[in-house]
């Protein structure tokens, strides 16, 4: 393993874990955690009929959120223990129509900083056992101190 | 109006309404559209519990599904009857945690092309009768035939 | 003005005119800053055929280039004396080819943080005393003190 | 080679040889190409003071203008003969001041379409003989004929 995804948290995967359960909409989506590893999550969302857009697929905006959210978490993996992330931007580009049956985010940190945090992932479907890409995130995330990411102000 | 805004149908606000209604994610939400005019939307959406990250706010993602809706949309107000839009990219940076009791995306035509049209969009939250701007989003909006954009392809 | 928009520094124009100065970039193509205020700045450029692309018009790097550079001076005009700023991450959409023979790149803050600001802007061209937009950029951009800016590391 | 990077035009590496020959800018930065291959463009720029910002590294717009480069010439190795390329938009984080000796940027194609392409690429920095990464690039370039692409019009 790199030095660079080394976790400085032993318990990170609890701390994500505990993190990602107690987001409501995560319950709302439908969205599990599938893997937690320094440095790289991915997020599972089956197709729901709850969640789509015009034309029966999964609405873009959905995608968007299980993508942001594996970056988010890719990023905390490798975080101190008791600080926190939020995410201060993003860009997606949406590939292909959210045709299919099982959806994956997959995200991993690029670059570590003490303070920001670059993350790339990719949103992959799975359509009768033929799997492809769909979206592609860049994001940028900020490591706060837990108090700073709760209050109600600007990230940073 | 300038000439860039003069939507080429005059049943725009009907069909971008019946296409919003279509989709079932916006029902899951709670969105609605607030407002429907020539390269202009703007959709509301009231806090709800089961759309919160950890803290107990909006999660991001919602505020990028109903920011790229609105960018979306607006779009969609200047095409031609019987074409569709699909968001391509788009870049949001998130500049305050989504705290508040009522959320409103609104979404702008900055510039209309034949097939590309790029827009910008913001999220206010109101909170206590104060607004304060928690999202700002770029998005790249491609125009197509129905046909396209209802086939299991890539948007272009 | 609006308070958020007060420079923290009345000699916020010397310093910003001064680090402009000192790109040698600026130089080589042939940039000035037009107009420096509180959150706003303008550089312009004219038309040169040492910055063209195979069709003859200016180069998409080049605008932007001074979009981007628009944006980090809007953001050093509100930091307080001592500090420097580093552009993180941008957005850009090339709305139409960079024709013209002189180009105007206008940055504004849209959101100050003590960390971060994020900034809009625009660059137009004019050709035969027509005005027209040809690229939009959204940028992050981190406040940093002058010894962590010019260490050879990461932003942040 | 998967299926998705088969050049359709055997001349691929010509065709953008001479593209970039032409664009003065390049000649203006010192940039030239260091690999045309189906799918991926390496562009090298040795460092010169006349590309500084004000702390002597090389300028960002400068790092963005070769990240921008490799992913348009990428995606233009896949295209049909007599269809031009040009970048509708693209987002860039800058991980690092660009110290170093040399600068490469690599651009490769993720998900080519007929109309719109989407690359990503990355900056790397070589100073005395160890190499880092300062920026990542993520890209969408449209594909037009050649015609449309030298009229002043928008990109599409």
């Amino acid at each position: 393993m790199p030095h660079s995804l080394l976790p400085e948290d032993p318990d990170f995967a609890t701390r994500v874990r505990r993190s990602f359960d107690a987001q409501q909409v995560m319950h709302t989506l439908g969205a599990s955690l599938q893997r937690v590893e320094p440095g790289e999550i991915a997020i599972v969302l089956p197709f729901a009929s709850h969640l789509t857009q015009q034309h029966d697929y999964l609405h873009a905006g959905v995608v968007a959120t299980i993508a942001d959210s594996a970056c988010g978490y890719a990023a905390m993996t490798l975080t101190p223990p008791g600080l926190d992330v939020l995410t201060v931007e993003y860009k997606i580009n949406l590939l292909a129509p959210a045709q299919g049956e099982t959806f994956v985010a997959v995200g991993s940190v690029l670059r570590r900083g003490r303070l920001l945090t670059v993350c790339r992932g990719d949103v992959l479907a799975t359509s009768n056992g033929r799997e492809k890409a769909v979206a592609t995130i860049q994001a940028t995330i900020i490591t706060l101190e837990r108090e700073l990411a709760t209050r109600a102000r600007a990230p940073a």
